[in-house]
């Protein structure tokens, strides 16, 4: 097995399955993604990325919606395929319209752009940021 | 010179002022960060990346606090230390507090976590994503 | 041109052949992937990067199988999508079982996560450190 | 506070206490790195990502300094400041001879320079490797 | 909408057609490319980004295929996949050989190799060089 | 020693030394700069590495300071500090104007943007582009 395999809930321990129930009951959803399944294969890993995940993307001082656009904007600028699939798809879910998908594209693309400027020109921090 | 030179107010062409005043105007500070005197070096650039971000940063479907936090997603995980002080401080003015950030933080090191365990095992995307 | 091209060894210099001889030899298979074929367009650089590469991974202060996994480690960080499933295949080759993959994936996906909390919250290196 | 804060050990909570405590005991030492001061500032952050760390870390099917070369290996692909230089000394502590920082770096070299020659020439996946 | 949907000339506004005339004059071809149908989706950003695309890559200080294959040596870099294809058909268009090519990818191998050597050893940056 | 140690001329073996010197006669300088003298810590390193650069620097279909300055806008996106410090140096030395530079980090500053637009809109590949 070079590749990847994953772990239909059907052939599932009962230990990946209690975890598969909690994602979809998180989620409101009657479906696992590719991603859980393929970290199935490693039931602590599925376990322990699952439970941070599940602690993080949690209602807080930030709203959920706001949380998956960071989350997006992170894939984006990594550029993964598979995460901005499936944050795009998450964020919908939670209200993103199209107008604050182009917003969120036009910061991140803007970013990737200041970023690169500011450390070509070798700029130092300003005292007043520190 | 091999680095990097700063364009102060006094010492700019009536161009240059012209742009830092809007800056400085339009952020309702009364200085001009490092950033801008190095990017005033090429004040096609210097005007061009100013009415870029202007535009982009405006209150629009996302709020200038949301816009600034995706800023500093893209600039955390791109590990620009400029950027990252700069953006910190420009959320810090907009409201962000310290439980923002920490949920923030969260979130982009989770989302540069899963990237990887996404890209890594090779997963595929699911139908329903398409 | 715009896209790739791929040297087959039948329509292949006696330089180029000369090489996929050395990488079959030196890897014990029977057949060229698609990396050094694409590469065998400029013999110049097919030469020097594997010269390179059977320099730095033959077995030294590292056993091949540790390397190997480093080689995958970074693919993967890259998000390089052909790389992650060559050196998958090729740390599978030199030994790795599945428990070591999902240690090795583990990681990665920490080391990209704490990675960006250094950098996010500006932690400056401990003087124990330098 | 636009920047960093260190939590100190004497200023600390008992909750973030017990993880210094913990953090000490386990890496066997008798002070606590500035990342880990850093993110006391939010103590479930600290919790989650100490508890991550300290069961990803854990001997396994890989040796611990295998696990320290690939975090190390990953912050230097990424170019983390702060993180090559914990994880260069902690590696050491482990074990890491000079030879084998050596390999190691030749290794993430050529590492990032191939991925790059894969995406540039858009080199498909050889069926072989799926 | 999870995914992209791309605007077509015959369906756009007259905005927007107005942008693709300029994009097929100013190139010299008789199509659009999916990237800019792309980002028609919301007409603000495809006018600035066409706008600062449009003034960057004019002829200058540097000649446009030296611009090209700088575009492209960036991409390579990042791994982007469609900017790869792209801009690869971009710089053939305005003369790059086989053998600039070669050379081009040779540079950016290398370059991402010693990024990190550099970084990985700690390098401090000579006076010289300040 | 977990940081860097650098290898002084005076210090250095037959084989560093007539290396240095290789160095310093094909870039016309009486002096080495500290990325050599790290990597001459391991002398196959130092070989390997200043063998490919020679050889991929040379002139040939690109100029040199075309390569050069490929060489930056690499080290810029990764921003690499020291690279960048002793790129820009170098492209200097060769011949690299201020206005040169400035239209560099303008498209460096542009590729990047456009990458993430291109990744984040999850843009097709164009047939025509194949």
């Amino acid at each position: 097995m070079a590749g990847p395999r994953l772990i239909e809930y059907k052939e599932a321990s009962a230990e990946v399955r209690a975890i598969f129930d909690d994602i979809m009951a998180t989620r409101q959803t009657d479906w696992i993604n590719n991603f859980w399944k393929a970290l199935a294969r490693d039931p602590l890993s599925l376990k322990r990325t699952w439970e941070s995940i599940k602690q993080i993307m949690a209602p807080g001082a930030l709203a959920p919606l706001v949380k998956e656009m960071i989350y997006l904007a992170v894939s984006v600028t990594n550029q993964c395929g598979y995460c901005i699939a499936s944050h795009t798809a998450a964020a919908r879910k939670k209200g993103m319209t199209d107008a604050m998908l182009a917003e969120l594209m036009a910061v991140v693309g803007m970013a990737n752009e200041t970023n690169r400027l500011a450390a070509g020109y070798q700029v130092e921090v300003d005292d007043q940021f520190k």
